[in-house]
């Protein structure tokens, strides 16, 4: 899935598959602009918290080519860098990517030394992600036994990420040391990231995958079917609290009464060392059209509306380990955490 | 939603609304003969166990004029009521109507005495059955206070049975009692009864409801968006246990950490008292093609396969009552469920 997001420089375009279509159709939405890039951002071509950081990272490479017509460069890019942040609520890794962009850009004496120093970040941030996400799965692998089942939730994979993925990326990891690794992917409506992103992603790389509606985890699990949980992260706040796709708490919860270990694997950068707990993390509430539609066409009653929360909070308390790029944290996570802090 | 159901005896035909199409299309599937009944039947046409039950019976009926024309009527007969019974394995209604049936004519002398039998004995069954919802409305509705939202799973309402329903019977009553009460209906993939059937029925009866993804659960609440769970059941052991649609495991397991009541509405047909606990109930295994596509357009990759099991079996120390015609049953169960039974 290698150059899921790319920027093409020499038409000075943002190229991103368009994660909308998979898998029956494979194309790309191509941003020529930082408003173009937000609106592939909400819309979701691209999702998965630390992929819209890199895509927030080359936004900001988009804003400075469109500073170059405004008459104030570091007024419109200001406004630029503070709408890409905001484009979604819920993920950090976004703020975090415009944060680092500002940070390196902020001596910066021309518009075009801000852009020669922001295509080098960008560059970097997405090769960086791709790296951590290896070290994730080098982390995490050790978790997984030969013959292992592994549900996941959502789509925490290449296409969630620069490459490799996080939850995937573990899931990868341990196949590639030779362990015999099957999958259950979780739809994950209502956008079904994990049939169409997921279940794809997985059987291209011929790792065993079988999808499973999101309501059918408890019977799995009563059967003995699932020996692990992992999931990716959009949020992870300073005591562990951790806000991922919808559903997420509430397979946490079976597998907890189960008793089988449930992991989050995310990049250290969707950790927001501000938000004491999840109640600190805002939740997306979405269209519920994506909910009352499927493909455009209505699957519920013309009158009735839906809900349509875009991630949960499962509760430190039940998640065994955060697997990350500096290694496995463990309970209690607020020391563990702490100890990650840039501040210290 | 009187009549979903219904036996046309001028033209012998067995007319069940098409609960396949709903809400988008209303339509009516005939059956003339017990085979096509029971492709109604396995197909879903009707779904629900009391409604299958009432269907079986009709199914009986048919089965008599079938024999008509075949050599030895009573040979006849018997294999088409081990197939009526057959035709799905979860639901214990089913397998409850034909034996119901089958009894009421063991002395029949001729097939047109049978017939006779039959017509009046599937016409009590399909009252009766609407009877019992009444009932269990009536001793169910004292659980719901003013104000309170239920969330239920699937569809156990009028279209699950001959009118009225069990879960959806008890808020129906509760709102006949004045009570201001709002649904929160799980969709139920894959096939979607909540969003298609729960969601339609009470917005026909105006009675507040807002759809969620199943996966939605554990957010709304931890929310406080929820005051108690009703589900139906498709067959109840004899110590509790519960099987009812894919999912209702789950959302019991999410009930229970949050510490939200969850209650099992069903008439004494559901209960199998040969069955000792959750382990005696064949768990139906539907074609996985009702995951993958969607209206007959695939949704997830096409070398991808997955599970789709109909049924899962929430334990009965989730349950904090059944509520049944007969009062509601409180734990411990077994002895309470003894009390019932017809052996007795």
């Amino acid at each position: 899935m290698s150059g899921h997001i790319h920027y093409d420089r020499e038409r000075e375009l943002l190229c991103l598959l368009d994660q909308r279509a998979l898998p029956l159709t494979i194309r790309e939405v191509e941003c020529a602009s930082a408003s173009e890039a937000i609106a592939a951002i909400k819309n979701m071509v691209v999702r998965g918290a630390p992929a819209i950081g890199a895509t927030a990272a080359w936004a900001c490479v988009l804003a400075a080519k469109d500073a170059e017509s405004g008459p104030d460069w570091r007024e419109s890019l200001d406004a630029s860098l503070s709408a890409i942040s905001q484009a979604r609520p819920t993920a950090v890794n976004l703020a975090w990517a415009v944060k680092r962009m500002a940070n390196v850009a902020k001596n910066a004496s021309s518009l075009a030394e801000a852009r020669k120093i922001w295509l080098a970040e960008a560059k970097a941030i997405q090769a960086e992600d791709e790296a951590i996400c290896r070290k994730i799965g080098a982390n995490g692998a050790a978790l997984l036994r030969d013959g292992d089942t592994v549900l996941t939730h959502c789509n925490a994979g290449a296409l969630a990420t620069a490459d490799y993925g996080t939850a995937l990326g573990v899931i990868r990891a341990a196949v590639e040391q030779g362990k015999k690794i099957s999958v259950i992917a979780d739809e994950t409506r209502p956008l079904l990231q994990g049939a169409r992103l997921t279940a794809w992603e997985l059987a291209r790389d011929h790792i065993p995958v079988t999808l499973a509606c999101d309501n059918a985890c408890a019977l799995l699990m009563s059967r003995g079917m699932v020996q692990l949980v992992i999931t990716g992260a959009d949020r992870i706040a300073a005591n562990g609290d951790t806000a991922n796709k919808i559903g997420t708490c509430g397979v946490a919860i079976i597998a907890s009464y189960f008793n089988i270990p449930f992991y989050i694997a995310a990049p250290i950068s969707s950790i927001d060392f501000a938000a004491k707990n999840g109640a600190d993390i805002p939740i997306e509430t979405r269209d519920a059209l994506e909910v009352l539609e499927l493909d455009g066409k209505r699957i519920a009653p013309q009158d009735v509306s839906a809900f349509n929360f875009a991630f949960d909070i499962t509760p430190q308390n039940l998640i065994r380990g955060i697997i990350t790029e500096a290694g496995i944290l463990r309970p209690p996570y607020a020391p563990a955490i702490a100890a990650l802090s840039p501040a210290l």
